[in-house]
């Protein structure tokens, strides 16, 4: 079925105890798009500017993803620059200059509203409900967001959150919009609407809750993690790949979907940006969940 | 198989978020008894001062706990007063008083000498070894430690781990002792002479590690952890009630002891001090553990 995500598409430069990379792809649909594309076709929407290099789209295009909806307009590529303390688990913006992503408003291309799987990662909840009400096919819409929405425009959040089927949030962004912690914080999620909670830990791994299901799925251990940059939008991407790709949403489907979805982020943080992502094969994938089942069956 | 464990038994002052209890019965020998009870038959060695409760002693004897190495001791028994701050994962020690607790060498009971199942709770290491010289019948003897030892006898604790064929730790204590993070410091704590790792990661459960296999298990997700306290040593109650009832350790069974360890644990953080462990039925404990099976199934 069809899969789209609407994000940025950016230049990273990121520091971490381990190394630094400069003006490396980025962006939460970049890094969504490359692992969905491993288990499914992806379209991706999004702004770059008139800076943004001819061989990172010639990346995304050989990994098979539709860049229709990719606009190049008059200015600057979205630009982060972030520094990882010494534990990973911290870190610390330098600059930020959203450029042309903070300055246009999505419309998805005629090509894409057929889409019945979509993807609103982090962005302005205006923005975002936006993309709601033009995708009008979509059967299972799931949306990430950040402390900064939830702080400075609340209101819009929760009208967004009662229009799609799905959030996905950090542990700590479940506590800023509940007030309450762990597996707590994800069941009262449930009652912003969305019919399916996914609360990401980070090195912890992540929960799923619905009204009739609980679902925990640690994050496959890595040996050294590099760059935990698109952790979560690459989660996201192979949650929603494998999920476009069974055209159906149960929650045995979904418990498969975070499967793969962490496999493929335990990939993403073994190297800087999408680098590792970028040249992954769907056997790896398919070894590595293997490898996984097995680390948690008793 | 015969089971024993060394350890502290203590009357707690506990402050969390959710309450308080006053002079309960706690200490880890206790946590770990109790637990390890619900699974096979359990001998506990440790010292109480005259002022310990009759009750106690009941409690525990009405557990089946063989109580032959709980000896009394002139003076008061060791007292712990701590408070947990609101996010439960930080507490402060207000007061402690190890009082008999500290003062004794522990000498196994001649009953005791056959046992093939050795835990030893957090203790000085130099009479965590007085322990494994003396229990010469020992098979399986997996010791606990905490960064206090880890800092002021690192020689006493290097050559006891070297003596030992398992060690269960927190993380933050795996880190301290290797300077390596996550499944990194699980794996370098192989070459201290360990076979088994345990990681202990609190609400985010633990890893296991032996040097061909890697087991995750998340935490059991309650809805409001009331007492955080003896949680790990729940756990290693669980743990090694199951390795001493199969009679055996291999992998597979390591995996099962670690869920039931996972699943006792869970139930003890829902009360204050003992007081949900002590109440508590193998029927319950059978089906939560089938519960968090189909919680981690995909």
């Amino acid at each position: 079925m069809s899969l789209v995500v609407v994000g940025s598409v950016a230049l990273d430069t990121i520091e971490t105890p381990r190394g630094r990379a400069d003006d490396a792809l980025g962006g939460s649909a970049t890094h969504f798009a490359l692992a969905a594309s491993l288990l499914t076709k992806v379209r991706l929407m999004g702004f770059v500017g008139e800076d943004f290099p001819a061989e990172h789209v010639d990346l995304l295009r050989k990994r098979g993803i539709d860049l229709t909806g990719l606009e190049t307009k008059p200015g600057e590529t979205f630009r982060w620059h972030g520094r990882y303390l010494e534990n990973m688990n911290v870190r610390e913006t330098i600059s930020l200059a959203l450029n042309v992503f903070g300055e246009y408003e999505p419309v998805p291309p005629p090509a894409y509203r057929d889409s019945e799987f979509v993807f609103l990662a982090n962005g302005s909840p205006v923005h975002q409900m936006q993309v709601v009400e033009r995708m009008t096919a979509a059967r299972f819409t799931v949306v990430d967001t950040m402390d900064h929405w939830i702080e400075s425009d609340r209101p819009a959040l929760d009208a967004l959150l009662k229009r799609v089927q799905a959030v996905l949030i950090n542990d700590s962004e479940a506590h800023l919009l509940t007030g309450l912690d762990g597996i707590a914080a994800a069941r009262a999620l449930l009652d912003f609407g969305p019919h399916y909670v996914v609360v990401k830990k980070g090195e912890h791994g992540a929960v799923m809750v619905t009204p009739d299901d609980t679902f925990l799925i640690p994050a496959f251990p890595v040996a050294e993690v590099r760059d935990p940059t698109g952790a979560g939008d690459t989660f996201a991407g192979g949650m929603m790949g494998c999920l476009a790709e069974a055209g159906d949403v149960t929650p045995a489907i979904m418990r498969r979907a975070l499967a793969y979805g962490a496999v493929i982020a335990s990939f993403n943080v073994e190297d800087f940006g999408v680098r590792r992502t970028a040249a992954l094969t769907p056997d790896e994938v398919e070894e590595r969940l293997e490898k996984f089942r097995r680390m948690l069956a008793f």
